[in-house]
């Protein structure tokens, strides 16, 4: 019994102290351990086995929209990085230097990419020359530095994997309609794959990205009411062209600056999916991206024939779900614990009663649910309850995120609500910073985008008073 | 037809200047770009392609025996990378170093992984208790830095992609058969995909990895006649677990040092691939791992029917084949060299003439051959002859290499030999390092490996005419 203590696995009451229930969860789920490197993550197989889900999917999307995957270097000498003004302004206080190599001092310090911008448009200065060259959509998948004080598994490290999209386009518009394509797709990743719901929008001029024209973004609400930025879509316009020169003739030959996009996801999706869907219990995974969909565990699997059964019933099953048998010598209750913890989505119990009754018992991970089900039912039953299951979390999601929405229509409404009820917060903005700042500074709340979905909630901007008629979701954020 | 013009592409003569052939080849097949980072490269959507195709085939097998893939941390800090000596010493004239994190200048210096073997065994240290936790069979797809002085695209460069498994066992006899088990692996990679035929063996004292018990390889042979390492399996032993303190308790409750095991492929099969199969028009891709397998090629585009037809095969051979039709509106003479560059291993042409009489013609890449055949048998030809191909590129390197292999007895001869038949040399050898040295500097040639088929060439040294009854593999490599 002893070998099992450590599946007994207290976690801190989220509604307590949501931070440690979090931290907790990454690591008695075994999605992260922490290594001797400062604000760096180890992804276990368990987390590794959800990110290669993510990537499956989205990569396979990401070529059917035409794009090709490649690899551009880990390194980027300062020089390179100091071209477009903005970009280093936003990244050079967050980027790690390399000035060894072996024994010997650099004669330029290189900088480990926080981005690859600057990498994209060298290389598509060298290798764009006239219009029949455009469109270039690439896309990376990689690791990226940057230097945070404060890091937290998934939502904030050192070093995150991620995917970065780089398009280079013959016009405004073309660019224009990739970066919304993108953002679409990156929408449809997070709530038909990891069941959350996500707005759309605009970011302000102060949260774009450094160096962008303008930057579309998905915002989803965590379990404790602040907003996670999931998803960025960034149009450049043609400053990187104007900085890196990157231009191509057009049919009439002359030279045109070209219009380029860029996007990313990042593994600060699977914090997501644990500060959405996530419970008391442990981590709650959506059937979709769960790397185990069904844990069968045997009862009483040193009785004849039980754990035959079990194998039987996976080999059966295995077609229609990721179907896996909990065999360890471990008591059937502490399997339930651990892999309740680790979120399966269904677990299918089958012992000497049951195979004499031809049944198993299910139990859903999302609502506790228990049910009996015939054996011979099973390849119908299974794939129809992940199916639920996946809905069901989507709509939990949804149904949080709409009773955690209010409406202010002045700083201290915004204020009350935020300490009674953090959530998000729709009000009307009249697009000066000033105000941003003073509601950020006041309220801890940042705009999190200028919602494609706009109404009007009121008719002046919630802290100046001056008339408005452009709606911004406001939330303290991750 | 000026822009076409790019498409006549002289490459080098590879029996004039294999060296240049290669650089032309890389560049000129799009695998490769360069950039401003020394020493990096760029690998363009075909190159990458590649090496996705590659990931894909061995990342299947790497989870059918049982490892599960990981993340690791880029960095390591100075400190971890002392603890484990010969690991060190090996490896520290070659790595890059970060300093500093945004404007800050770091406690202690970080180093960019060249191998991970100390981030694994830190993390072995902590998760591993219990003979219950054995084996841990990891692996991780990623990137590493070598501060290498000269670099060439896929063979040397400061930064490569590879993947390196990572296992920790109860005994020396476990340890040993993963190693082994790896390396057949890797072995079934090279040989069965990539159609290169490989020697197996075992590393000398002076070749292993820094810090093994020994290493196991397989070796190449390159067209030029000069080895290529093609992967490696390490048997660590005990050595990183005394030094990381990895620790298990056995059944009687015992504490036991783990039996490590470490193995690699990397990016650099991509340089194997095209050294072993290229010729003066260019790439030559076995079918397996070609990104496109068969390239359509419409004649006379423009006439009605010729582009629909040129679809409508696409369509019908896709579940076959990975298969592009090629539309551009470049001459169909530059789009054969195109392709013939890049090394698709069959070309298909259609055109008006063609579908009157219902037949295309189909160009072999690796032998030139064009044969005529009926449209409503391709289903079946097409599967067969890029089988065909496969088994031909296979058998031309088997014959390559058979050619390019002699037995000296002298290091007269051997001299001789690597003069006017450079390749691969079969000689005895006492096993004395100072034998090994002379060799080196007297012919340039090192020892590839102690081959696991052994057989009985001579019964001396073939430097020091000691009695000897150890086979080993020389020759000058990459």
């Amino acid at each position: 019994m002893s070998e099992n203590k450590k599946f007994v696995q207290e976690i801190t009451d989220m509604e307590q102290d949501f931070a440690q229930w979090y931290t907790d969860v990454v690591k008695k789920a075994d999605l992260v351990d922490y290594s001797s490197v400062r604000g760096s993550m180890i992804i276990r197989p368990y987390g590794y086995a959800i990110w290669e889900n993510i990537q499956r999917v989205l990569d396979e999307e990401i070529k059917e929209t035409g794009h090709e995957n490649v690899y551009m270097p880990l390194f980027i000498p300062e020089s390179l990085l100091q071209k477009e003004k903005d970009h280093i302004e936003g990244f050079a206080p967050e980027v790690a230097w390399v000035t060894h190599g072996g024994s010997e001092e650099l004669h330029e310090r290189l900088c480990v990419r926080p981005t690859s911008e600057v990498l994209f448009c060298e290389h598509y200065a060298q290798i764009i020359r006239s219009h029949r060259d455009l469109p270039k959509l690439y896309n990376q998948w990689s690791n990226v530095v940057r230097w945070e004080k404060t890091t937290r598994p998934f939502l904030r490290s050192l070093e995150f994997l991620w995917q970065e999209g780089h398009t280079c386009h013959a016009t405004d518009e073309e660019a224009h309609d990739e970066t919304r394509k993108m953002l679409d797709v990156y929408a449809a990743l997070c709530e038909d794959i990891l069941a959350i719901p996500v707005i759309k929008g605009r970011k302000t001029e102060k949260e774009k990205f450094a160096g962008a024209k303008f930057t579309y973004t998905i915002e989803s609400l965590m379990h404790d009411g602040k907003a996670l930025q999931t998803g960025t879509s960034h149009h450049l316009g043609t400053g990187f062209a104007e900085a890196f020169n990157i231009q191509y003739a057009d049919k009439n030959g002359e030279l045109q600056y070209v219009h380029q996009t860029s996007w990313g996801i990042t593994t600060r999706l699977i914090g997501a999916l644990i500060m959405v869907h996530g419970d008391n219990r442990g981590l709650v995974l959506p059937p979709k991206i769960a790397p185990t969909q069904v844990i069968i565990v045997p009862i009483a699997q040193h009785k004849e024939g039980v754990l035959e059964k079990a194998e039987e019933l996976k080999d059966l099953l295995k077609p229609f779900a990721r179907i896996k048998v909990d065999a360890s010598d471990k008591m059937p209750g502490w399997k339930f614990n651990e892999h309740e913890m680790k979120g399966v989505p269904l677990r299918l119990e089958v012992g000497p009663k049951d195979i004499e009754k031809g049944q198993v018992v299910l139990a859903r991970r999302d609502t506790g649910e228990k049910i009996v089900m015939p054996m011979d039912q099973l390849k119908d039953i299974i794939p129809a309850l992940l199916s639920e299951i996946q809905q069901n979390l989507f709509m939990q999601a949804k149904k949080h995120r709409l009773a955690k929405t209010n409406v202010a229509s002045s700083l201290d409404e915004m204020k009350e609500q935020l300490n009674t009820n953090p959530g998000l917060i729709k009000a009307m903005w009249c697009g000066e910073l000033a105000c941003e700042d003073k509601i950020k500074e006041d309220t801890g709340a940042t705009s999190r985008c200028i919602p494609f979905d706009q109404e009007s909630v009121a008719s002046t901007c919630v802290c100046c008073g001056k008339e408005s008629n452009q709606l911004v979701y406001w939330a303290r954020a991750y």
